[in-house]
């Protein structure tokens, strides 16, 4: 081969936006008036303000073409029936997470997070280049709906305990706050898993009616106050290493948009994306210390046989998801292709960045 | 405070697109055809694919209105006068990354990759959320230019050696290809730095004129066939831990457009960054099972010791740079801050969660 072309190689496969001349869709000058409810609380931070700013950018891009208005959770709609609104096309959009629709759709929990799963940079990685996002829009076309993934809450914590906990025999009977597949297992460890409201979290803490919780990192958690309640504050996170928001569109309402519109949506939800990873990323670190330092919590971190024992436990839940499942059993097959792909590289690469800038 | 209202609080203040009624400037739908060159060699893979994507999602989200005619390097423009061919508005925007302009403005260094500087995720939060991206805007403003991240390399692998390197002196009078400030910090660990065009690097490894060089990472290393010259391929890229790259806008050509197609481009930048991102994420892994399985290739991490002393040759670097230039200590206090910042929250996210992940 000669060197001096040295990329002359056969380019990448790219995937094009279907560019089908939209010049004259657009010339048409239609005008979209749209509702977009969410699963956040109103004023929430970080969370709240990306859809805001979602909303804006679409707007702006589309020259005013596509108008949406928001509605923060429960100001039209239910936070938890945001599925089910936007399927029946009461509303055309929805900022939440797959997970909350585990009970429907169990293998959606895989677009969202899922204990030992990926981080951010390798979610993306599995959704744009491992098939991923061709599953989430597979996996949502029977419920009349297309996602794309728009925000990040980065690695999050492991939650506050009112005790240290020494080992996985510490972890038994102990009552905790948490959804989804990380309270399945925990379950195999003996943990009585219970589901709360984000409102009454704090005082369930802190009466002892549950004994620990978690939530979601730093900066939110310092807000929601459980210092207070509670002082061992665990990382890593193992049950959520980098939960990804998505943006759930109403199938017919998408269809009926124009190419540029579409295109519109999904790269302001890749901007969206950066901002809200980077605005947790760039907030956590003083709420930490501020928690540490002002409130005197004590940062733990989970002893390593109990986090051993947590991913044999998660591997069994997946697999007996998968037995009863075939849906669940092919999206998990695909990120536990794309996870054994990767994971060398991540060895010498962002493994080894960090444990160098560490020390 | 009311656990109830848990998340009431004020939100974080967010940097609104300026959507002064934008239909009216797009209703007049006036076309621009731009030109757009780049650093890069034709069909250079990720690189230039990165780049047509980029176009072709402009141009599907204008509906026309915005049309580029890329170039690759050299096809119009020799790729290093980039940064003058757009300056002086011969061409609009180009691609490319800010440390190829590190002779005339050595500040913008900041905005590509610095040695043992931030990774991909810490560069956004900074460009995002800790005055980055104003600081470019400001350093690139006098030369005429405005600037947006777009793509990414990940990080990058520390170079090709063609003997081990077992301590600092083994690379005293070491003649290694590497440019810029990673250069800079070898030649005080007394390597015989030097540089050399892309397409002379391997013949030179070959012939024994050079004894070591970097590149990119193992993808784009295995292309340029370097494992037949060199057996020691070495890790971490300390020197580019999350290479930026940049797309450069003439600045008046910019002002010319109205506020949709500028959201518009600044959206298809996040969105390529991403895309881009993790095309090295995905195949990076695979190619590095290939050369150290099929091509022999032995993969060595640099000494702790060696480590240790190039990043205190780094802080010699930076301090000796920003004596002499004002805006040069400018941005490098800025990222000091910033850096600081979020170390502590780092340590205990995406650090845990690979060595979790590792084992």
């Amino acid at each position: 081969m000669d060197r001096r072309d040295f990329l002359k190689t056969a380019g990448v496969g790219i995937v094009a936006a279907g560019a089908a001349a939209p010049t004259a869709a657009l010339a048409k000058g239609k005008t979209y008036n749209w509702r977009m409810t969410t699963t956040w609380p109103p004023k929430s931070p970080v969370l709240m303000d990306a859809c805001e700013l979602f909303v804006k950018k679409v707007e702006t891009m589309s020259g005013g073409r596509l108008k949406v208005q928001l509605f923060a959770g429960g100001e039209l709609i239910p936070p938890l029936q945001t599925f089910e609104a936007v399927q029946q096309g009461t509303i055309q959009m929805g900022s939440s997470a797959s997970y909350y629709w585990a009970g429907k759709v169990p293998e959606a929990q895989f677009f969202s997070t899922v204990p030992f799963g990926f981080n951010f940079q390798q979610m993306v990685a599995w959704l744009y280049h491992g098939g991923g996002l061709e599953l989430w829009h597979e996996i949502y076309a029977p419920h009349g709906l297309i996602a794309f993934p728009m925000f990040n809450t980065g690695v999050q914590m492991g939650g506050w305990f009112r005790k240290e906990i020494k080992s996985l025999a510490d972890l038994k009977g102990l009552k905790m706050r948490i959804p989804g597949l990380g309270g399945k297992i925990l379950a195999k460890a003996g943990v009585n898993v219970t589901l709360l409201p984000a409102a009454e979290i704090y005082q369930a803490l802190e009466r002892g009616v549950i004994d620990a919780t978690e939530w979601i990192g730093p900066f939110h958690d310092n807000i929601m106050g459980f210092y207070q309640a509670a002082k061992y504050y665990y990382y890593p996170g193992w049950h959520e290493p980098g939960t990804m928001g998505e943006l759930i569109i109403n199938k017919a309402a998408w269809d009926s948009l124009t190419p540029d519109l579409q295109e519109i949506i999904k790269c302001a939800c890749a901007e969206i994306t950066l901002w809200g990873l980077t605005a947790f990323e760039s907030r956590n670190g003083a709420a930490l210390q501020e928690l540490i330092q002002k409130h005197g919590v004590k940062l733990r971190k989970f002893p390593k046989d109990v986090l051993d024992q947590l991913r044999k436990f998660s591997k069994e839940v997946y697999e007996e998801e998968a037995a009863k499942n075939p849906k669940f059993k092919k999206v998990y097959e695909s990120f536990l292709a794309f996870q054994k792909k990767i994971t060398p590289w991540a060895a010498i690469s962002e493994k080894a960045f960090y444990d160098e800038m560490m020390g």
